[in-house]
């Protein structure tokens, strides 16, 4: 047991910081006016493109993706610098090509693609180039079970037809967006785990309606894509955009979930210490009652509980990662679980206490605080509700006992 | 000891609860539709103006104000009438023009204005015509404390001169929101609670710079004005402008806040209510591993923690009218401070349960949750964040050991 | 709506306060004296007979009872009295002969009992003169549901003979405790709430065995009689003993919940009443870190939530005493259970606070805090776990959007 | 990184694990046997000298304590030992000669005692063969910040005289707890970490007087030597029992309290791991409502959120041991602080479920849960509420920002 970073994680940590402290915090108020002064308020803004011109030059590209298509680190190297560009969340993943829904979306091509598919659609995807949307999530059924997608992917000759409603479909509203990985049922009569495939559809294909942007507290995340509500009418693709085989649907959502958590969680950190580091500035820096904040009590007692959660979220973390790279997903099951659950609802509590502490502005557009709350907030719903993880990880812990 | 409401309140609350199933919950789309449509993003719409004059005719008109210029309820009597409002919030009380800062601003001048200042500012207020602010808060400040309170109004000849920057100005973004009342300093020298005045300041004079609307968790509040930050740069206003005297700004703003917080009290708890009502709806209505959500243990909980901490706040809040309305806001000292504390909290908490019930949709524009929540939040920090209440309080406490 | 107590109210709570300020209190240290020296650790103690004398002279005696019987007051007029006797819980309800478990065994006789069974049991009883028990819960079934109760009672000739296994009968190691009412089954055919009948057992009848003292978290309740496990071994009873009718069990216990509850959340809220004041003394009297604890941010942050708490709380009692009075139990049947949950889960969590302030002597035997908390925690169990409550209240709550 | 245990621990957590199954478990109810059938309520008894003769022979001894005199393991190694002692923490801490407040003066006095010291008692509590205690708390003083220690030991002659008045002496009450290790001023005019000294005292010293024994909610915790209150009246030992040299006793605190935090954390998380066990069980085992526990949704919720707590908890005690080997115990003062703050808090929360699961049997002597329960929450206020932790922790991390 040893809880010291590796020396490639702590080289290329290193150089990570060095970006940030360089190029992404003196970015964020130039992101802030050009996303106000672009036009089409769904599309990204040039210092991003700046950004990832610089990340891609300095090496620090694609970190998300094991193997010889990405940078080659294990979940456990990656975790770390996750966390790290999670401090300045609208900027640093995408920096760093290692923004969802993309990540997810490239390990998907890169696991269960053709040769063609990845030519098409994962090159560009690992440059950069276009961006690309994972259509799951539907209104009109509990969509954290994934057997109840409803959406129809029916064969008709040498296409697939699709038909149905999705929406929080995560940057598909951007214009640069190029491709959906949809899942649907393409056979309503298999048993219940193999009724499901995934398939690809461009953006631009006849019958896809990108029809709204969908909130989240507000905000409408159009700095990177939105969250589309997207209907399927009649949208026909040939058959070879299919991925994998026909009812392999459930099994490439369970493979593409567990690393995708992770980086969610890990960003979550980062948020967090972002959050903490606010908490302590402002707290120094602001007198209430005749006596800086930082002497209160209240807010020690928030520094400190918001220090102590951060820490065991954040070894939680890495022991999957590391339980990913040593046993594979499976074995890190009640694990990814675990960090799934607990990670969102401690940094949207530590989130509350900052955003407490700023008054006003702590719920305004001046601080990054009311955002990140929504960010972290939102993810106790996405992919399956806290309360749907928590059933299915006492039931496993129950098993034992049975 | 007695807990029925009486006469006057039943019949009243029966009206409402009409005016309410026949035009106000049918009239919400509509409001929608017409927000969207709208140019300037920070105006009312046509079907508010449609309320109002539906309201006043129903006789259902300034339920919030006392004696004769109001339609002479006690605080006890319009507290349930306020929450019925509030399960509606952007529209019902505007119908009924008791929407703050109006109701607070019109008690302010219905118990300090001269002749003068009430027949200029009160009538059309009354007659719900024009909207007005309410000028407190400063970004630079704890402003939970009115002595912080920086801008200066300066006593130049027949004139006062405004300098200072304030923000989180409700409603002030919007062009019909004739008339500020500002708060500022006029005597730095004075003893702590009688160098602050308060004055009338028109929204056109000139050096007054309506800069932008603030957001709160991504949302302008558009529909009713939004939050101004507003900069006063050598705005001068004759000095006939002055409310009361100079140095009389702090006890206006404790007279002022008494009634405010009761009612947005009340209001939270019809939301509550609504929040309870959609959350039934939903567990009813919706399935989940093969059983309706309402049969689901974990919502069962929420619905009954919900139930039992509107039962006890309503409660508190009704008896915080009643020391109202028999000992005078002193009396009421201690349990306006309380129901401050308590119900911004535990209503969003409700909301928070109820958001999670609704998966994406709860955090969505499709639902009012989301915005509720928002508000609620708000709530925790505005007139003062929870910790400076709780601080009071205790100390008032303590001090009977001393 | 009146938040005023009646004349009658104020005048007892006048004479009530007069006998715990010249009698109650200091009777404390005597009573533990009196406890340590005892011989048989399950007695009373001279000074709680005393007591008695004393309060009876005063006329403070069987507040509880509602008519003839008893002192005549409504629950409305008895609740703010039974919260008094909550701060000084070992004394005061037992000194006015308002103590459970005997408050419902006499309600019970008073409106079941046949003459004799009254003349027998109940007149002692309401003079004080014998203690009773109250035998229901059995450690071998979820008691919380009365339905489970497994205890048979079996009609044998002119007897019922009972056989079963009872624990957590309080008051029944007490030697003077003469009586026990026991619930059981004499029908297991009948439909499921008529299979149960409550009979009188006297504690001396062969073939029950008062077995030994449960505990609760390391406290026996010796003072009052302690927690009986009881064995009933074939034990005998004339058929003149059956309480009502066959059958009858479930309804009279139903009869027996509402009031009971109402007392023991009323002498809570004065348990947590006691807490605050013992939070404030130590606060304003005790130094850390150079200031006085009272000046601690931390510390009055708990004394402003507990207060804030204990206020909602109380008027939520109150309440349901009102509806009680005005509608019976059963119109008062979700506040009965809304003010079972609420209140020892928050008076619970004020008793942690103040037993925190007060370092290792808030869970020493000095001071009452640890004692008065583990009250407050037994009785999130006792009368069924606050979830199973939380259910019901629930599925009566969603029954109206069915 | 690595999360893998390394061979030695392993091989170790084997051996433990057998001799739990095999000895330990099964000697829990003799134990309680043995304690009921005693006469002094305050000594040990023959089971556990058992346990500790076959713990011994297996090689199961003295893991605590670091270098030659003990197993010679990190703190790292001894961690996850420590969490299997907690599941039995009556018996299996002791069996293993690992038992508080033996280790922590072992400590003390293989730092910083005189050969004459270490020959006269450490050798014999290294053997096991008699008991010692540590005098710091005391009932006058904030204890938790040394510096307040009042009792005085004065220098006269060849002697040192206390005087002083110390409560909460563990294992102060057992007659075989022959030494103590007492913290007093030695002089009160040095600068304020220079005051106190520590020195040797016997339990049979003229002078001292072991009054009588402290509860902790209503628990004597008499089967290991209670929690004494020590009265020191002019209490005369030689000059040669000072450990180390005057002043420093503010220094020997320090040091001895990083590896005890460690070792009662550890076991916390031991306890905790009993407590879902015993849930489980339950769960498993109990119906409600027509279906067993384990099925009903906040059953799960309490399981799922105990696991979740639990993983993180342990992960960084942890990385707290391996601060302590790897940095000294100072690169470990956060951390330290850390998980004094988290584990009890945690673990408190998690008894408060499997004891609520349990019904009356929870608060029951028939479960450990209570006992347990105890255990955890006085941990809250031992060593320092959380309070002070919090403070400190928070002042640290805010000194970053300054």
């Amino acid at each position: 047991m040893d809880f010291a970073y590796d020396a490639t994680t702590e080289r290329l940590r290193e150089q990570l910081l060095a970006f940030m402290d360089e190029r992404v915090y003196p970015a964020e108020p130039v992101f802030h006016e050009q996303l106000a002064e672009r036009e089409n308020p769904w599309t990204s803004v040039p210092v991003v493109e700046e950004l990832k011109t610089e990340a891609r030059t300095r090496g620090l590209w694609n970190f998300f993706l094991p193997g010889e298509l990405g940078a080659g680190l294990t979940n456990l190297q990656y975790a770390p610098l996750a966390e790290i560009t999670g401090r300045s969340p609208s900027l640093a993943p995408a920096a760093l090509n290692c923004a969802a829904p993309d990540t997810g979306n490239m390990e998907v091509l890169a696991m269960f693609g053709t040769e063609a598919q990845r030519k098409q659609w994962l090159q560009p995807l690992l440059d950069g180039e276009i961006r690309s949307a994972f259509a799951m999530t539907e209104p009109d059924v509990a969509s954290s079970d994934a057997r109840n997608i409803a959406t129809s992917i029916r064969r008709d000759g040498a296409d697939y037809v699709l038909n149905g409603r999705k929406w929080y479909i995560s940057g598909a509203m951007n214009p640069n967006c190029r491709i959906f990985i949809v899942m649907g049922k393409t056979d309503p009569d298999a048993e219940p785990h193999r009724q499901q495939s995934m398939i690809l559809v461009p953006r631009d294909t006849p019958g896809v309606h990108v029809k709204r942007g969908m909130q989240v507290f507000g905000y409408t995340d159009g700095d990177h894509g939105g969250h589309a509500e997207v209907i399927f009418d009649d949208a026909r693709v040939p058959a070879e955009n299919l991925i994998d085989a026909e009812g392999s649907g459930f099994a490439i959502a369970q493979a593409r979930l567990g690393p995708g958590r992770i980086h969610h969680c890990m960003r979550l950190i980062g948020m967090a210490e972002r959050a903490i580091e606010l908490m302590c500035r402002r707290a120094v820096s602001r007198e209430a009652f005749g006596k800086a904040l930082a002497q209160q009590g209240v807010v020690q007692e928030w520094i400190a509980e918001a220090r102590v959660r951060v820490e065991q979220l954040r070894l939680l973390v890495l022991k999957t990662a590391w339980l990913m790279d040593t046993q594979g997903n499976k074995g890190a099951h009640t694990e990814i679980q675990s960090i799934k659950i607990a990670t969102p609802a401690s940094v949207e509590w530590i989130l509350d206490k900052a955003i407490q502490l700023h008054g006003a502005g702590g719920v305004s557009q001046d601080f990054p605080l009311a955002e990140l709350w929504a960010a972290a907030r939102m993810l106790r719903l996405a992919d399956g509700p806290d309360e749907v993880h928590k059933r299915s990880l006492a039931r496993r812990e129950l098993k034992r006992y049975l």
